[in-house]
């Protein structure tokens, strides 16, 4: 082996000069030799892109001579003698089929295996499909990598989403051998740490959104409930008791109605299990105790529940924007710019009707930079102190500016029956609730004495200790 | 070299206790020596940052007495004398003048040398400088790295887009020393393998959006091309029959005509070469041959051709919305009003208007959604099934609500001939012929049975093969 | 120790087939025991993690048998005894306390100690805590590590802007060990540097937004300036001189001129230190000179201003959309509609109504695009001259649009008088200033004969050098 003859030389040689141990060779190394095993779509994919970079490739088939094709300059041996060929294995093959290479464990001895398998379900097996392979071949540096790469990639090279590698394994050399290779056909590497990551890396295929999901199906079932209340209230009833068909409205007016209310409702909810989970830590004079699964899934779907608040907060505002270039809009105001010739400007009125677009507009603002700094390459660039004051101060007065311009929506309409149709309150009212509860709550948990007692347990002090708590926080 | 002596020292004790082989020295190290060759301005700037980063710096000067200024602090020496006091040798010449390291290859034998240079054209030598070095030097390592910064970022620190450093070279250790280096010098480092990558990261700093070219073109291009095309048919064709002059439509009116027809065209334009290569896969009955250059090509620029047909959907929003606070619009609206006061609320022309609008916010919305997270720190987050759920399935969507909202908008105008002025049709139904292909042909690779031919050929199956195809997925 | 005898034995071997010394063992190791000195909050919470993600954690304490509870599962020793049990030692005790370490140090001898610790403020103690460890423990392995998480990443695992581990030390080995540990955990881990670096680190999670407070104080000032300016002279103004309450205006029309005008004025200060500093380095003929530091700083803020500026244009783009929906606009219209039924359509004022709407939305657009491309994970991808194509190039286009479209707004209102009350110009016209001036220059430094000039000092050149500057590029 080349390398290691030139590692071999530079330690006879004892360089005086020189501060570094020369690992690879200096000159541009003769192409390295890989071996795969299986001539599958998998095998056949990695082997042409592996050629293209510059390779040589060996396939280890069990039937050498049989095997279909496989891309233009790799040869086919047995396995026996394709490992031996090699010092790096891509394991292309089916985890069912896993099992003959038990027989092969004395050949792939001090061998790297790079297993890119994955499954067609979660927790298909007892163990990792890496974790089994090591377990057949306990002496081989099992390498897990590639598996999230789309096959499309395996054959073309990084794409968006299929630029980054994520490895697992037991072997630091092992990894950066495959890390050397991974680099040289153009993605970008990330080590996850020993093999015991590879169950989650064979899991990150198979997800599609899992913590979207929790928000989405609170998004359509709010949705869709003030859709069918507001239906009732607004389009059908108007049909039940004044024989009028105004179903267009549906199309914008109702949708302009359910938008902002399950956005504020959805805000409103990324704020909550915060406020409960200071509840849970002031009764329970400790922070060391677990909250309960529902509150812990809750908090860990609060960015998710914002950006869908955000979304429908940016449908409401494009709803708005479009009211006057709607024809039913340009209809009623020509109506009544004929008709009402003789009114006063209300100066109230227009200090409401401003105020109010006014706070939605700025709630809107810091709803954009809340959403802005969840990119992950924003939130990474912050420090948390920085990442929490915009996530929390910010939060709240998005969501007070929020709740306060529903108010001026309102405004004195609660005080008017005629706006209880069938006695059901207008969804604006429906919609307050919830944030307001929030509101109130957040702000008795900054009463001075309350805040006091919660920051010292979040310092780590626990009520119910017997012990001298004045030393806790000191060395022991 | 004080690093070696730790090393050794610790080599001759073996510790029990410890796991790790101290390879740096515990305590803060010394200065380091680095070397430069070249009083140029890349030296000059690289060498003052690398005194204020706490280096010690010596230039090597063919003329050492003579040479010009270099930062207070730095020595400088002949080549051969300031070659022998580093280890790590900075080359700051122009490739041009490399010849005479070839001279001193036996004093810069395993020293890692760190190319810095970059050419003023692509392609302009046959081998990469780096390549070229080593060359020179066989018995050194070179390491490419910096090349990509801006000789501002080397004089004053990382900033924007000056943060990463890209480096390649065929010693893991020289990489390793030019690693921490840079790392001190503020720089995030990414390696991109053996010294072959060398021309890209040559090439790398010389680009100025090699991949936007295409998309940008074919954009203007449609924007003159409808531009001109609605000029004649509304501003002149007006000017013509009825010698009225309406040349101000120009600055909104027509620009809010030409901006959403290219950005529907340009968005069926990213999904126009999907289709095209399935039809090529299901003809030819295999997914191993390459697609012609071409489509190649365009296939690559899709996410380009995307963002900006992104950008013209931004316009064209902004454009309508400030259709009523214009001049003209209040002009017209107020002189209707007067005149026409008898008509009735119209539902059907309600329903149309508001149908139109809702389809063209939910796709606009989409839309936006498909820019976010094609941002790479967006897209590098997701898995390729997330993101390609999102690309194609919304993508789709998205299309489909566009090109609705454009039916919409035409309604039972493409009846009346008093729209085709001077015979030809007017321009949202020339921007409605490719999304129309696209979806089409998309629902026909969505019937079951086509779909599931294009699903096995993506699997590996190939229909020419004349061996037996059962076999093709298993482990050979 | 396993791992030791594991890399004895792979050298004893010498093996013939691998070209990779087995560094790790290939089986899953044992749980490998680490120490944690210190039981408070966040030692406690650091070993819940550990533990929890498979790692043996034994506390050292001063009181062993009287020092609170620890986490379920972990060991409390003495400081000796727990220290060498293991090979990695997490110290979590505040700064002050370290002083007993000192007698420690045989211990702790090559071991590996992990410095978690923060301080209240910056600048308290003249040295780094874990640079002050380091001289306590000469012979330890120090890493600064996880002190940029908070306490709550530390116990429940990463989450956003918790995500990455920033670690530096003088110990390649040692940081690769921490590496390993944080990764299992699940944090990424960036690699500082050597241990001068700490303080940067320490330094990090106390700030909040530094480069922002310039900027925020700017844009406050001139919001505040504005506002009052603005407000005497549109509403008290009126009502000095009319006895007309028209304060309603202050939430929407005012805001409206505040908002535009300061993000022109902030947004022309962007490219202002750019050209100040051409004309520093025109008048001294050196670009080696550093400029005053007034002038380093504010360049180093640009981006924050040119941010700023765009929320700011983003609120008057809502506002601005508003209009035709406020009470008070459709109250206005329907008074004018009505008195006013004869009047011509001007076409010179709908051309330069639509300009200047026009304008507007092209340099909105432009302004999105500079904001987008400084998103790190954007404006990384890209080289820099991509990046200082866009943020320079159609930074001054969208400078010019703004201003341009200002110009337009104010048209011929400087003429007449009655624009000037109180012998006051209007807001936009001071808002005017800094971009003229800022252009004017701009188009100076373009002129052919200054560009040269300026272009071969930022190469290197220097006019007021004696020698010959002919040879200043070219190698020496």
């Amino acid at each position: 082996m080349e390398i290691v003859q030139e590692r071999d030389m530079s330690k006879e040689e004892k360089p005086e000069s020189m501060s570094l141990y020369p690992l690879g060779t200096a000159a541009a190394p003769e192409p390295e030799l890989l071996c795969i095993f299986g001539t599958g779509d998998l095998g056949r994919s990695l082997g042409q892109r592996l050629l293209q970079s510059g390779y040589k490739v060996v396939y280890g088939s069990r039937r050498p001579h049989s095997c279909g094709p496989v891309p233009q300059g790799a040869q086919v041996m047995s396995h026996t003698a394709a490992a031996q060929s090699a010092s790096v294995v891509f394991i292309c093959i089916q985890r069912e089929h896993y099992g003959f290479l038990e027989q092969l464990a004395p050949q792939l001895k001090r061998k790297v295996l790079v297993d890119v398998s994955n499954n067609l379900r979660k927790n298909l097996y007892p163990e990792a499909n890496a974790e089994y392979l090591q377990r057949l071949t306990p002496e081989a540096y099992v390498v897990k990598a590639f598996n999230t790469l789309s096959a499309w990639a395996l054959q073309n090279g990084p794409s968006d989403s299929n630029r980054q590698v994520y490895l697992c394994g037991n072997s630091t050399e092992a990894k950066e051998a495959v890390t050397e290779i991974a680099t040289r056909l153009g993605f970008s590497v990330q080590d996850r740490g020993s093999l015991s990551a590879a169950r989650e890396l064979e899991d990150f295929p198979l997800q599609l959104f899992p913590l979207w999901r929790l928000p989405l199906r609170l998004a359509f079932g709010l949705t869709a409930f003030f859709f069918f209340y507001l239906l009732t209230r607004d389009v059908i009833y108007t049909y039940a008791t004044q024989k009028k068909d105004i179903s267009f409205r549906i199309m914008v007016s109702l949708a302009n109605k359910v938008f902002p209310i399950v956005s504020l409702i959805m805000l409103a909810l990324c704020y909550l299990p915060g406020v409960i989970a200071a509840v849970f830590q002031l009764y329970r004079g400790t922070k060391y105790r677990r909250f309960p699964d529902w509150l812990d899934r809750w908090m860990l779907c609060r960015k998710q529940l914002g950006l869908l608040a955000l979304a429908f907060a940016f449908l409401h505002v494009l709803y708005t924007l479009i009211i006057p270039i709607r024809y039913y809009v340009r209809y009623k105001i020509a109506a009544s710019t004929i008709e009402n010739q003789t009114s006063e400007l209300d100066t109230t009125i227009a200090w409401r009707s401003d105020s109010y677009y006014s706070m939605g507009i700025l709630g809107f603002g810091l709803y954009v930079l809340l959403g802005i700094t969840s990119l992950p390459s924003v939130s990474n660039a912050l420090s948390w102190r920085e990442f929490s004051f915009i996530q929390s101060k910010l939060g709240y007065l998005t969501l007070f500016f929020c709740t306060f311009h529903t108010y001026l929506y309102g405004w004195d309409m609660f005080l008017r029956s005629s706006y209880y149709k069938w006695y059901t309150p207008p969804g604006y009212m429906l919609s307050l609730l919830v944030p307001s509860v929030v509101l109130v709550l957040k702000l008795l948990l900054l009463l001075p004495c309350v805040d006091r007692s919660l920051t010292r347990i979040r310092q780590g002090w626990e009520r119910t200790e017997p012990q001298d708590d004045s030393q806790k926080s000191l060395i022991t």
